[in-house]
């Protein structure tokens, strides 16, 4: 090992991957991309390309076992992990599953789990097509591949937004943080008191977005129904504001982004108002959404205008004008993203 | 969580990821094979199929960062997941690499880590395509997804041998195994007195085939010139007599194996001497070989008598007859495996 000690946390999770890999060149005239988006693509005849990609899910970093059912763990990974395909505007197909379990747990979990991932098979027509499964000598792991085909030409990355293009989100944001938030609240009330019930009361949509997520499948059939391909498209796990610096950057563009359009529930916000945390900052920060984060051509407009799950919020600009926030009162400041 | 409790160490691995995928079916009409070989296989055209595996590596689990330096690592993880693709008789083309690891480390780790990924994508003309750096809460871990694109009828199963055909192993088997008990020897030397240096002297060729192994995808090359396609394959990860096994129960057959046929080289004789081992227990069980398990043809028995690099070690034979293993001394024994 080398003397020189350079901290981990220090280094934004993307700055680090593309350090440790900028001097990996690709030699296959398959692959067509490489590390940088959502997935790889890699071409599997003159006119398809196969996309794949994996995500891994760790115990204490992703999920708490104390508050998640083993077999909404399960579903919310394959979620998970198929929404990064989805983000390339293809439909995930198949998908492989790693599992690292510690001996503590019996095999009933593990069959929970799986029956999490079988339901996500059933409800997003996917099969499983491998699987292993190892002993660990500490948390519990999950690591997900997923691939899918699709025509070349129908293929949407990240670093082809253009200046003008709108911004558009799906659903409404913020939600599985407030979830997540309350999980976490009845989790230390727990530890203090494990005589008190959970007071879970009232927030099953929170909950629901937090422990069971869905993946936006359903947007690429709307996409194409509406005749509108993204110019450039992304899923949002990690918080709206990292997410949109992901197109950004990859891109070479600024963007404004206005406060007042970004799609938040009541649910949400009224939680987020309990918490002392401004709404905003759930949808911005929060993460684990699934949802999409796109961007469309200034004339396909009419198209997506009134659709009920897509929110424009704001529009790309030139690198030098910087990525903006407009909050509410019209105050422009730099937008801020944590892994950054 | 139901309230019966089955100990996930009483069963075998194997059989494990069957009950947990036994009510899995597949629904894409592009999935040629699923769960149950070394790669799942996924059509892309009439004539073409995409073979995909993923393989995970835990800390405590399959290495010892004790003594396994970083560079190693990541060149022996790319080694044992590219192993299962050309297992399949496919050259692998990509890989995606996700990497869990501690704060505890410095980037430098990575670094050393990558550098040897970086290698084995050199030496084995690989395209890293997709990575991910998580942090863990504990032990590091490793997930490889490789894929490589073939003919379809150029892909080899495991479920495939035919009885009587002949049983061959390339390369001499073992050496990982007892490569592995010097270090681990050397380690409790090390604990009992930190100021003793290793010793490590004259076990070269054991330590590198533990810390540094080769995948054979030369092997593919000389099995296309020599005109032979294996009726069956596998990669030798768990020991021959587990993977045998697979090859057995897969093919709903038997096999004899001849104890004095099994390729052991004398460096591994001599050290499993040293440590009260039988050397062919070392090659039987001890697994991390990556040598490739294969069955050919009667047939083609010319074809690869007297090849350097492969050695016929027994034939298959109908399920009635058993896995049987014959000792030096004529004695007919059942076969055991030990992840059954």
């Amino acid at each position: 090992m080398s003397e020189k000690r350079t901290e981990i946390e220090g280094t934004g999770e993307f700055r680090l991957i593309q350090k440790l890999t900028s001097n990996f060149i690709n030699r296959q005239s398959s692959t067509l991309k490489g590390i940088g988006d959502d997935a790889a693509v890699i071409s599997i005849s003159d006119t398809h390309a196969m996309v794949i990609s994996t995500d891994s899910f760790l115990e204490g970093v992703h999920f708490n076992l104390m508050y998640t059912p083993f077999k909404h763990l399960g579903y919310k990974c394959v979620v998970a992990a198929i929404s990064d395909v989805i983000a390339m505007n293809v439909v995930p197909q198949q998908i492989v599953i790693s599992v690292a379990v510690s001996n503590r747990f019996p095999i009933e979990v593990l069959e929970e789990l799986y029956e999490g991932i079988h339901t996500a098979c059933d409800v997003y027509t996917l099969d499983l097509v491998g699987g292993d499964t190892n002993p660990s000598v500490s948390g519990m792991q999950i690591s997900i591949t997923t691939v899918g085909t699709a025509k070349k030409e129908q293929i949407v990355y990240r670093d082809t937004a253009k200046e003008n293009d709108l911004i558009v989100v799906t659903g409404d944001l913020g939600a599985p943080y407030m979830g997540l938030q309350i999980l976490e609240r009845e989790k230390e009330v727990f530890k203090a008191n494990p005589g008190i019930q959970p007071d879970l009361e009232g927030n099953d949509y929170l909950l629901e977005r937090q422990l069971k997520p869905e993946a936006r499948k359903d947007i690429l059939r709307f996409l194409e129904e509406l005749k509108v391909k993204p110019t450039a498209m992304i899923d949002l796990s990690d918080g709206l504001a990292s997410d949109l610096f992901q197109i950004c950057e990859a891109s070479g563009l600024g963007c404004s982004v206005y406060d007042e359009k970004i799609p938040i529930d009541a649910k949400t916000s009224m939680a987020a108002i309990d918490f002392n945390i401004d709404p905003v900052t759930a949808a911005l920060n929060g993460g684990d959404d699934y949802e999409l984060l796109f961007t469309i051509a200034l004339s396909d407009y009419d198209k997506i205008k009134g659709n009920p799950h897509m929110t424009v919020i704001g529009h790309m600009a030139d690198a030098a004008s910087g990525k903006l926030f407009i909050d509410k009162n019209g105050s422009v400041v730099p937008l801020k993203a944590q892994a950054w």
